[in-house]
């Protein structure tokens, strides 16, 4: 049952109309995205109730870490309790100390931020290309050119005197960033790349997998991800001596023996219980169906959306060129004349059960992060006021 | 068939013939300690597949929550993702800030020394004593006495100058310390009280709940605990205001809105994902039956100890007077003239299929912690070889 398209409604009736029309009509409230449980969630579920193993150790965490090696094609993953954990353990393998500077994306998840926090180090912030809505590699090239001299093998802002130790750009909302044209920039500068795929499970940069790129990758299992363990998150190395430390150091440091309780430095308790794990081996089984679903959600909003002729006030965001996105999330960007009814769109699209969402506020305007360097940031903050999440996991 | 006792085989051999009884006779390797699943666990798994919920939102967290704050009677409860998250949030909500002392036993499993890292504070070893393997109160009050003064308000450490913030003292191994001694010694000398009763759940002091004496109480629901939730700990407080910020902080300290991303300050993602939080509350509403398991076994190694005329070598240590102790871990103290055979026990009972353990490490022992202030702590060091934890979970 269609119903008429009326040219004169508002422009946030119209995308709320697009929206009815890509997910079918739907008759229920719509969440940004809700996990989906296709294969052995419970029959995984129950091996490790029947056996008792649900904690710290178990066989799903070693079965997840190696289909996952499979999967991503990084040597080596370490599952952790969450993609927060495996950031904040990814720095300090590169060296991340107290008041060394990290360039991270000012249009961002706040987890990087923190896990610097955490280091004792501090944001640098940089800007996002709207492409990819990753960092600009080319912009950033510039400001490092301006900013930066090299010393002993390191890169030093010259104005704070500080160490710029490491980049951590993400592939926001599943869409891979310019990954040659960073590595090229890093290179340069002797500055280490860790990648952020929280988001690109399933997202793939000249078919090879993000998060490999990198010195150390991290992915999430959050709820909200393309699959979910519960909580969790993974550190993905091509270095055994990283993948290692990133095990010894995520499992609280202990010396390996069968009784003795021994502990080698400062540790973490970052390890992924087997319950969580369980979950994970079931749901990466599905991966293929799961980032089908996304695809086709994808077309359908594309399709809506020009056959209601809304091609002058939004556009949805493609892969890049190249590029395979999981089309984790679902991201309409407004131009600029609509950019005024970013506020209406988001209230009426929630107003309507179709739960919707702004871009993640940048990262250098929140109160504790504000006083942190940072770059020209035009882009991240026109990005800021043109993003809205649709609902991203329909199956239709 | 019960075997013939040799008065004349070694000590260990004894004490593996005295397991052996107490735990009539298994025929196959019997674990430190395994969960038990005895009640809805497989029933909860389910409801969470079903109804997608299985990570940072969900009714189990909300119920675990519940029932956890009418079990032990603490007015406020937040469930996190393990107990050394839930160390770490509650020294940072006691204020203990960047160099900082926090007095911690130095017979202690090594999360709240490494939590006390987190904070960039300073651990300071104090004694145990015999009778509860918790801090000795009488003599921390002397010490106390000795090096520090106060100064508005605040408790100073007169040698390094430094505040001493905080006490955390562990019920270990599940026996309540003594409780009115230490709260007298930290009203004295203004330290904050913060409890470690992430082995004790189920262990009363004067029929109170651990962890509800001081400031903020921890607990743990890691495998090897009474009950499990895989990975998990919770804090516990009688302070609305703690309560709240322990819940923002370890929430990522986001702002509560339908759909905007915004963050107040620095935060964690410690929060435990509802998936987990399904298993603890199965697993709690089994507790009655879970404690009744280990104070039987506990009667059954004392009944074989004695039975085997062994009370001249080893003692099996026995809730304190007033209490009433989970027995999560059965633990063996060697007598003075048995403690050279520590090793040989450990090494034989293992050899034999009985996975036993020796006292953690003492923390001030540690390479990365020996250049930490301590007191004199003869009666830990001495604990340290006297130790021996049985397997703890067997239903006999």
């Amino acid at each position: 049952m269609k119903k008429q398209f009326n040219v004169n409604q508002s422009l946030s009736k119209k995308i709320i109309e697009a929206i009815r029309i890509s997910l079918n009509f739907p008759k229920k409230k719509v969440y940004l995205h809700e996990p989906k449980f296709i294969g052995n969630e419970l029959s995984y579920l129950k091996e490790c109730i029947d056996t008792t193993f649900v904690s710290s150790i178990g066989e799903f965490v070693n079965r997840f870490e190696k289909n996952l090696k499979n999967y991503t094609g990084s040597k080596f993953v370490v599952a952790v309790v969450n993609g927060t954990a495996a950031l904040h353990i990814a720095m300090k393998l590169v060296g991340v100390c107290r008041g060394d500077e990290v360039l991270l994306p000012a249009l961002n998840f706040i987890a990087s931020a923190n896990a610097v926090s955490y280091c004792n180090a501090i944001p640098h912030f940089v800007d996002s290309e709207e492409k990819t809505l990753g960092i600009d590699s080319k912009k950033l090239e510039k400001y490092l050119d301006k900013i930066t001299e090299q010393k002993n093998g390191l890169c030093i802002n010259r104005k704070t005197l500080r160490i710029i130790r490491a980049c951590v750009p993400t592939h926001i909302f599943g869409h891979p960033i310019d990954l040659n044209g960073l590595i090229k920039v890093t290179n340069k500068f002797n500055i280490e790349l860790i990648e952020d795929a929280a988001e690109s499970l399933g997202s793939f940069y000249n078919k090879t997998h993000t998060g490999t790129f990198g010195k150390i990758g991290i992915l999430s299992f959050n709820g909200n991800k393309i699959l979910t363990t519960g909580g969790g998150g993974a550190i993905l190395t091509n270095d055994k001596i990283i993948a290692d430390r990133a095990k010894h150091l995520t499992t609280t440091a202990k010396k390996n023996h069968e009784w003795e309780l021994f502990y080698e430095e400062v540790g973490y308790n970052y390890r992924m219980p087997n319950i969580n794990a369980a979950l994970g081996c079931a749901q990466l089984e599905k991966i293929p169906e799961l980032l089908k679903i996304k695809r086709k959600l994808f077309k359908s909003y594309k399709k809506s959306l020009n056959q209601l002729s809304l091609n002058n006030d939004v556009k949805i965001l493609q892969e890049p060129k190249g590029c395979s996105s999981n089309y984790w999330l679902q991201t309409l960007l407004l131009t600029k004349s609509s950019m005024d009814q970013r506020n209406d769109i988001l209230y009426k699209t929630n107003q309507a059960g179709f739960n919707t969402r702004p871009a993640y506020s940048l990262n250098h305007k929140l109160s504790h992060f504000k006083n942190y360097p940072k770059m020209d940031l035009t882009v991240a903050e026109s990005l800021e006021g043109k993003i809205i999440n649709l609902p991203s996991n329909e199956t239709i």
